[in-house]
């Protein structure tokens, strides 16, 4: 944690950035280890070269934040408090320029904080906590695996037991059930579980469709394990499945390893989903693949940097991200394989492990 | 829906507001009955007396939109379009202040607004629409009542099966596999299963801890129902507990029972929060009870208003707020008696109904 607070010295400098207020509570934990969800409270850690870093929370959390917070200076505030004069007895005197998180500090929040503080002038650095987010720790990638590890037994101790009938949701309740049992924090986005038709669907909601022979089943959960998430699709064929489903599965599948084997540090976003995107419109079906190949992941599940056809930013080394290729024939059944992987030194680590060959269940 | 929308032109016009912009998704559908997660992209209603209501949704929710929104005139806007430039065609020509939801829009927002929109000034409409949802409906205290039926079915279902050596977090994963399955949208908020000295912090995290003889063990959770949130808390005793965590107990009980004694329209808030606070300051645990008393219920979990020593407003017909006195002794345990109600024309309804006398359990 104290490194990553060393790391924000100079990005600071770069931007004339004299002080920071760090307010989303999952930065203040990256930066300090306290996990603090404060509600409508004030949470705000403070990084300025000229005085050691301090943490600001509810008095409600100052025992939790004193137990796991690595950064030692905590000041606190009541409900009754105006937090921001907290905050500006916590400031150094002078302050040109205040960093802050403009895409976390709502308007309210911002005209209550200038009313007390009146700095001059307020960054954005939200770019500069995105970037530091991006390159995952060898710590942050063993959270990663073992969020991947709770989510793959969760699907597989519930994929061995589908039968014909089930509905989409009680499949869900099953599957988050499993998710907490196995010590997961709980899901990272809502389960979904899309029968046949649905399937086809690639925002559809699970409901009480049910489960039915000769059809597709597709499955896209993830959890929270300390703080960090997971995110896997992966399509079963529930008995014998028409020919031209088999087709879609089988170029879903060449498309994701395709882009798999192109993953390696200085290459483009772009080429990734241009490698998986290339082999499904060679089978004629890329209308059929209507959205990026995957996204960033990590604290949130949905994260910098987006994998599409207009990202020319290259990979580095240590990025997690979604690969994650559909093809989606409406009113007959879509089929989504979706990977975990970190970008390493001299190439790439596949993170999730569930089998992809067509599987066939619920017999 | 068009009845909350006409009590909303009065209430404009006496703020200065010629054109009102709703971007919250739960105002969004408080106004209009479309329930929408845009995720990041752009979701806004605009209300102006010059003008028919018109609804501005991203391209893929159009169709849900025409079905479920009882505003007609509906406006869409694509992932490569600037939703502002949209928004600024449907505004009347000519905006000296454009009402909005400061509480809403992050700065990042705002700053987009601003740089296409350019009026000469803007006038934040959360304490408009925070006082009319603040009242609320028979039809929205059906659902809430509903929502704490469902909650009290899941915890009564988990309590009575508590055996010692269970975790904290498997009895959180049994709380919410019985809310999914008795029919909840979800937890209204992460389920808190607290045992032993972790009762005593009052936003601790469960975790691997075991369930003990001896000790407290301190459930917080609620359920969606329908839109709308129930917040229950109780505290229970495995085995035979210290004399001190019983006075502790005993003493908040009375606290929890005093506010409610004290509940009418016309007294203020901070007389409820007093009402509960001295009895536990008389018994000397004033020190650990360093929380504000409640706090609103509707939509969110936490809603206006808040239940504490300086809110001097007048308590009004039609608002639910949670009672939930709570003393923490660090290192030994705390206690939190939390329930649901709503303010009637002569006094109190209380919504929750679990049993509030200490109750042994885990035997």
């Amino acid at each position: 944690m104290t490194n990553r607070l060393q790391q924000l010295y100079p990005q600071m400098k770069a931007r004339g950035i004299d002080t920071l207020l760090i307010t989303e509570p999952k930065h203040v934990y990256y930066f300090t280890g306290f996990a603090c969800d404060p509600h409508e409270r004030f949470l705000g850690l403070v990084v300025s070269e000229n005085q050691e870093p301090v943490l600001i929370v509810p008095a409600l959390d100052e025992e939790a934040a004193s137990q796991h917070s690595s950064v030692k200076r905590i000041a606190t505030h009541t409900d009754t408090d105006n937090p921001y004069t907290i905050l500006k007895q916590q400031l150094p005197a002078h302050i040109t320029s205040l960093g802050v998180e403009k895409e976390h500090l709502t308007v309210v929040r911002f005209e209550a904080l200038h009313d007390v503080i009146q700095a001059a002038s307020y960054i954005d650095a939200g770019d500069i906590l995105r970037n530091m987010r991006m390159i995952k720790s060898v710590d942050e990638i063993t959270r990663m695996k073992e969020a991947v590890r709770l989510v793959e037994a969760a699907l597989h101790n519930v994929v061995t037991q589908v039968k014909i009938g089930v509905t989409e949701i009680e499949l869900v309740a099953e599957l988050e059930y499993q998710m907490k049992k196995l010590g997961a924090q709980g899901p990272s986005f809502d389960t979904m579980v899309l029968a046949g038709e649905k399937s086809a669907l690639p925002h559809g909601d699970p409901g009480t469709r049910k489960v039915q022979a000769n059809e597709l089943l597709l499955f896209d959960l993830g959890v929270y394990a300390d703080g960090y998430a997971s995110d896997i699709t992966r399509t079963f064929a529930v008995g014998q499945i028409s020919d031209e489903l088999q087709d879609i599965y089988d170029t879903t599948l060449r498309a994701n390893l395709a882009a798999i084997a192109a993953v390696r540090p200085g290459v483009t976003y772009a080429s990734i989903d241009r490698a998986a995107r290339q082999v499904i419109e060679d089978k004629g079906y890329g209308a059929y693949f209507m959205h990026r190949l995957g996204h960033g992941l990590g604290m949130d599940c949905h994260e910098y940097p987006g994998v599409h056809a207009n990202n020319e930013e290259l990979l580095q080394e240590g990025v997690v991200f979604t690969i994650e290729p559909g093809i989606y024939l409406p009113n007959r059944g879509g089929v989504r394989i979706e990977d975990d992987i970190v970008v390493t030194a001299d190439g790439i680590e596949v993170l999730t492990t569930y089998p992809k060959e067509l599987t066939v269940i619920g017999g």
